[in-house]
């Protein structure tokens, strides 16, 4: 049996970056910029006043001084003259400061009456003017890979990028296996469960950038099979979920190999979670989890969202956080456990029974506590890893 | 002017908890529970060996034991039949114990010989055995109002609920206002700049469960800013950005005033956002965000999220986090500040320049330190707040 992190490395050898696609704006928000993005102009592409106020020169501020007020610039309305001694224009916030003026007093200091301002408070030596290209110039690049946020999606409107080039959604099937599963809303005969692997499974990979398909469940038997991974062509990533020992046989497998599958490894040192496989199947990668909800799930943050993230273009790292250990740990065995943990204000609990078919558990966790091969029983503060969920 | 925290709970007054509405299962990811959601069923619903081996009495366990298999048990497949003495069922995992059967020796700790089955090990005293509802009981809940996780996803399955009661998505209708803008991938006369805030919030909103409606930007004239607003019927929040103040009038707020406009307050102690409103009009909530985009996108953070997680039946507090100051900061003047800020391993810096108009330092920012009013200049290694971008 490998190690987590030689399996995670092979898993990662099956995938590659995927190709990039130009998506409107709107829809950019949480992809994966592909290339590095540039402005295509100046911002502000002017100086612009930041205040409401007068735009005169800067010579002539002092208290008492009067101007002559000739005009008014408002954002996207400029003053087309130029302000000369003893001359004023009404400008407001955003708007294009006037040939001649190289600074606006603010209209809190200011007395008006008709045409004439007088300065009537001490305006100090803020100019309350953004210099053109302040905030960035044409060629100023957001750098790729990176998802991208709120923030992002408002600077590249800035920079006037109507379409963004982003990474391909990772397009990943996932096929249920066992006779013992029927879909939800389905009537589940009496030796039966409902299907539940590929419903979270897809919202944790969706969650995360990839286009998930769900596809028929495959029944014990080679033909459904074949036929479910026939449905799966076309995808980047291939998983199955179950179906590793059915019988006295390991089915996926079987017909994986029928079907030309070169296999990486199977199974894992690792708890939940062990019989893990993986391989390339046509050219694609293929991974079969185990068939217990919890070394499902589990393996799909720990194995799989590395995957998606490298056909993303970005880091696959694993990122661990660290917390205090609330309450001792007994031992771990040989294999890396991943124990449903709860994480609180930087102290971790893990639940008492720790059973891989328990899904209600692990909806109540909200971190993965990684304990090493063999780790020696640990007492209260010790500080350990966790994986966030 | 209101202080912060009063600006909020105006806010939070002029919106309610939404009505509900049934989603697949598969598209509930991220929407939030409007009711308890109980199991249909137990799981599992029989008890079922969590290891392949065989299944035998207990009271007989014992090395050198030898027993008949009289038959074999699979998922989705029962042994029909009784476990008497002297007998063993194959049985793999998942599959419903056989009637009399209360042990499952692992195959590992077995030799077969034809139908004959000898325990060569000690097979210790855990049965392998998971009790029927061990993970759940028919009724049990899943508690309202919570964010679905992939987890509770995965639960949902397993209670077989192929729907899920959820709230409906707030309906925001976002309208950019003034003369000086253009939509991204528009030419931009000279006194123009590309409007940029209605994107940057609508991925902040969208990504936090609400659905955004971008609306045509509204021009500086009475009869532009009656049709934009026109246009926002029917959503649950109507969204203004800018505007505030064009030429020498409140211009959104004199046409929302025409349209019956009830104000709840106009400036907010605030820094950047001071020029907030908001108000009610034909029974709405309506909000005027200032136009400068920083101050824009920060009101978004520290205003309007709490107002959709309200419409979204979610707690509403803002979620400080805290962190170390890795630099000196000087004191702070008589409004909250909000600074752009990095905060790396638990230390925070917030940016030099700290102009609102500046999108490229709020792309660079994970963080908005929160200054108190008045809050006196903070030596590095203070504790201070911030909330995460």
């Amino acid at each position: 049996m490998i190690t987590v992190e030689e399996a995670r490395k092979l898993l990662l050898g099956l995938v590659s970056p995927l190709d990039s696609e130009d998506v409107p704006l709107a829809e950019a928000a949480g992809r994966v910029l592909a290339e590095d993005a540039a402005a295509t102009r100046d911002q502000p592409p002017f100086a612009a006043s930041s205040m409401d106020g007068y735009a005169l020169q800067s010579a002539e501020v002092e208290r008492h001084a009067m101007f002559k007020v000739i005009g008014e610039a408002a954002a996207g309305h400029r003053f087309t003259g130029t302000v000369r001694a003893g001359q004023a224009v009404r400008i407001f916030t955003g708007a294009p400061v006037p040939e001649g003026a190289n600074f606006v007093v603010i209209q809190e200091d200011v007395k008006r009456k008709g045409d004439l301002i007088t300065i009537t408070d001490d305006p100090g030596t803020k100019p309350n003017i953004r210099p053109a290209g302040a905030d960035f110039r044409v060629g100023q690049t957001i750098s790729a890979p990176r998802v991208l946020r709120p923030e992002d999606i408002a600077l590249l409107a800035a920079m006037n990028r109507p379409f963004v080039r982003v990474y391909r959604k990772p397009v990943i099937s996932l096929i249920s296996t066992g006779d013992e599963l029927v879909m939800p809303g389905g009537t589940p005969g009496p030796d039966q469960i409902i299907a539940s692997n590929t419903f979270g499974l897809k919202a944790l990979f969706e969650g995360k950038g990839a286009h998930v398909r769900l596809l028929p469940i495959a029944r014990d038997t080679h033909g459904s099979l074949r036929t479910a991974l026939g449905l799966a062509e076309g995808s980047d990533l291939v998983i199955t979920i179950g179906g590793a020992s059915v019988g006295d046989h390991d089915l996926v497998e079987d017909v994986a190999a029928d079907l030309g599958m070169e296999r990486s490894f199977y199974k894992v040192r690792m708890r939940p979670g062990k019989p893990l496989m993986a391989g390339r199947l046509n050219g694609r990668a293929m991974v079969g989890l185990p068939g217990n909800p919890v070394s499902a799930m589990v393996c799909g943050y720990i194995f799989v969202l590395p995957m998606v993230r490298r056909m993303l273009g970005l880091e696959t790292d694993v990122s661990f956080q660290h917390a205090t250990l609330a309450e001792s740990l007994p031992a771990n065995g040989p294999r890396e456990h991943y124990m449903r943990a709860m994480v609180e204000n930087g102290r971790i609990t893990a639940f008492g029974d720790q059973d891989s078919s328990l899904l209600s558990i692990l909806a109540q966790a909200n971190a993965l506590l990684m304990r090493p091969p063999n780790d020696p029983a640990l007492d209260a503060g010790t500080q350990v890893f966790y994986v966030p969920l």
